[in-house]
Order: C-alpha cells, then sequence, then structure tokens
C-alpha cells in the first residue's frame, strides 16, 4: 500500500460541517497534520492516527512550511495515509496550493477536499447572505492580515459594487475601513464582526464601516470574519439559529 | 412535532462533498425540494421523503420564487420537515436569502447549513488555488448572467489584483473578457472554464483571457466556473485527481 496526502478542508469549525469524504479519509488516516482552530471533536474522528499540531503558537508558526512538507513527503514515502486538515478551504488563504506543489514533485499522490470555506460560512451562519438579489451580485475576498495583501484590490473597488469580505483582518479592521471610506465608501455602509461562527457561543458584532475601527474585539480569542456591504443589514430578518448577541452600541465608546 | 426549513448547501454535485449535517437532514426529510443539478445519488439520501424538482426547465423556472415559498411555508405549517437542496452554497447565487426572509416573515424556523461552494471547489479540483502567496492574495466572485451583475464590480478592477471567478458566465464570457481587456488587463492572463468539476468526466478548458471568447463550449452540458488570474497557471503542478483533459488548442480555431 503505497503511501499518499489528502489536502482537506475542515470547514469553519463545527464537525457537522465536514463533508462526508473529509471524515472517511480522517477514519482511514495514519497521520493528521492539522492547524490552529481545528476543534478536538474533529481530531477524534482519526481515531487510529498519529495527530501533529503544526498551526501557530503564540503567534508564531510552529514548524515551518518546508518543514511540513518534508514530514508529509516522509510519511507518504513509507506508505502513511497522511492527512493534512486545514480550517475553511485548503485553497483559500491556506497555503494548499503550496504543499500540493511540494507534494507532486516529489511524486506522491496528492487529493485535494475542498471543504466548506470560513469566508461564506461565517456571515451565512450570522444570517448574512454574501449574495442577495438587489444588494449584491458579487463578493470581494480579502486577506487583511498586510496592506499589500488587500489594498490593490480595494483601491478600484467602486463603492457598493461587492459584499467585502475579510480575513484575517482584525488587527488592520480600523485601516481597511479607512481606505474603504478614502475612496468614497460611505461610513454608513453596514458592517459586522463574525466570531466563531460555527461554535454555539457565536457571536456578531453589527455596526457601521465608519465604526468598525472602534469596535471592541478584545472579549474574543476567535479570529473574526469582517463582512461590509448591504447585505449585513439583512441579518436581523434571516439569522436564526445564530442570532446576532452583540448588538450596535451607538453612544458606547465615543465620549 | 412543528415543521421547520433547512436550507443547505449541496456542494459541487460530488455526493461524498455534502456535509454530514446536510446528510442527517435529508435523512430526516419529510419533503425535499431541489434545484438543477443535485444528482439522483444525493436526493436518494432522502429515502423518505417526497422530492420536488423546482428548478429550471429548458432555460426557464419551472415555479416562480413566490410559489416556492408558499409551497414551503405550507408544508412547514403542517409538520413537515423541509430540506431545500441547492446546488453549492444557498447564499452564494442562491437566493438562499430570500428564502430564509420569507419564511421567518411566516414564523417558520428556519436552519442555515452551509455548503462547500463550487465557486472555490470547481478551481480547486481543476488543481486552481483560488488564492496563493505570491500570485493571489484576494478573490473576486461574480455572477456573469447580465452585464449589470459583474460590470460594477469589474469596472474599477485594478489588473491582476486578484482571481476573479465568474459563476453563471459561459453565455457573456466574451464580454467579460472584453471589459476586463479594456480595463488594462493583459490579454495573456491566463483563464481556465471548468466543466462538471465534481464529477468523474469532468473537463478543463485552458487558455487566455484572450481567448476566453472563442473557447468552445458546445460540447459541455455542464455549467462552467470560469476563472482568470495568474493562478490558473499553477493548474499543471497542483491537479492531479481532476487532470486538465482540453488542453489550449494554440492554433485550432484561428483560421
Amino acid at each position: 500500500m503505497s503511501g499518499r496526502v489528502a489536502l482537506v478542508g475542515a470547514g469553519p469549525g463545527d464537525p457537522a460541517l465536514l463533508t462526508r469524504k473529509a471524515v472517511a479519509l480522517l477514519r482511514r488516516a495514519d497521520l493528521v497534520l492539522y492547524d490552529a482552530l481545528v476543534p478536538p471533536a474533529m481530531l477524534k474522528i482519526a481515531r487510529r492516527a498519529r495527530r501533529f499540531y503544526v498551526g501557530k503558537r503564540a503567534g508564531r508558526h510552529s514548524m515551518t512550511q518546508d518543514a511540513i512538507n518534508r514530514l508529509m513527503v516522509r510519511a507518504a514515502r513509507r506508505g502513511d495515509r497522511v492527512v493534512r486538515l486545514k480550517c475553511g478551504d485548503p485553497f483559500v488563504f491556506g497555503r494548499g496550493g503550496e504543499e500540493a506543489m511540494a507534494l507532486r514533485a516529489a511524486n506522491i499522490p496528492v487529493e485535494i477536499v475542498p471543504g466548506v470555506t470560513s469566508a461564506f460560512a461565517a456571515p451565512a451562519l450570522a444570517g448574512i447572505p454574501v449574495t442577495h438579489r438587489g444588494a449584491a451580485t458579487a463578493v470581494v475576498l480579502v486577506s487583511g492580515h498586510a496592506a499589500e495583501a488587500y489594498e490593490p484590490l480595494l483601491n478600484g473597488l467602486e463603492p457598493g459594487s461587492a459584499t467585502v469580505v475579510v480575513l484575517m483582518g482584525l488587527g488592520r479592521r480600523a485601516a481597511v475601513a479607512d481606505h474603504l471610506i478614502q475612496r468614497g465608501w460611505p461610513a454608513e455602509t453596514p458592517a459586522a464582526i463574525v466570531f466563531g461562527a460555527a461554535h454555539p457561543d457565536g457571536q456578531t458584532w453589527h455596526g457601521l464601516l465608519g465604526e468598525l475601527g472602534r469596535a471592541s474585539v478584545a472579549d474574543f480569542s476567535a479570529p473574526g470574519t469582517i463582512v461590509i456591504g448591504s447585505v449585513v443589514a439583512l441579518a436581523p430578518f434571516i439569522g436564526s439559529e445564530v442570532e446576532p448577541v452583540l448588538e450596535r452600541r451607538r453612544t458606547a465608546g465615543r465620549g
């Protein structure tokens, strides 16, 4: 039996949102390499596998990408069925492409198993449809980890022409909001930050684009998905399972 | 037992890419309303349910959105567990928001179950990561069904600033390509059309933005997902399970 690697999307965090294929691969796996935010309940599915955490620790990568690649190649060569489990979808800000290329260059068979992306599932679970007839016929998805990642796209973006979803952007939420407002987006554009969408204690901050920088996020350890656009205002008419629990505080924090 | 409705994403077409929650809801369902492209193998999971096709027939809606909404409300009121099964994700060009609003307005409990979106899964299964370090840190997703759906967004889009994914855009692929080229996108930008990505006979056309309008799609009944951007050129180094079978024909069709 020759080894192989599956690059598997874990979805937004709820084990019920794993795909059937992800579950089948985890059950058969000999080795699972997983990132931050993969919950223990998901790892338990891989009952016969050794499991290694290869995500960040205290903000730093616990292992370089090269070291992860080498580990997968070595395990597959000795016959292991490896599952590389990544939050959301492996090809949406997940470095799945880099890992697939390294594996293929080493002649290791690779299977790509898309997952439910948090970029769309987090808003959905908070009652926000990223597209909606009459409100948005386009979606823009950017990484907010650095200005050079989102500025080229946001620079030319016509105000209101798309729902904007920002992943990994909590730290730069003020800069993203300012950038859009300077380019003509109304400060009154509805905005939300969805925290831990797929968890029972998921919470959503609701406000306006002009308030995004002042949104208090100190209470949350979960990463937040930022959503900007008129579709955000639909949440009260759609959301049910996960209710927005943090209402916009129009007066607080302005004094 | 009071009735309820689950708006469920079916993913890109492979029953193995259904979520566990989707499967559990289908198994318990009394009534399933499904759209075009939902394969029979998926419907069989709903073994005890009545199943109604409510998608398009010969290009026309077989039922208006209002009629679908009324049908769901009526069934839930008489106690049915209804699954509204939609290709991909219900909130990504799926009218899920409209249906959720209609149901909530009628006081019907609604559960939203995100699915694997074809917008990202179709490229992934063809070996194209929509983001990739050094190639794309942003993705733009538009509907190509009408010029007014994609033009506002594409108008300001800085050339090369994002991977562009167009759903429902086969008919207007030439117009989309011309629009981008007129706005400074190089005609040499790699482009692909992924057909039936999650099916065993999935096929991918590979070419350049300037050739997109001339890509022959007559042989395909499956809908195509258009992907534009430098990430498309990574497919030969990533794709393995679904190989591109239609290579770019540089010389054909030019005479």
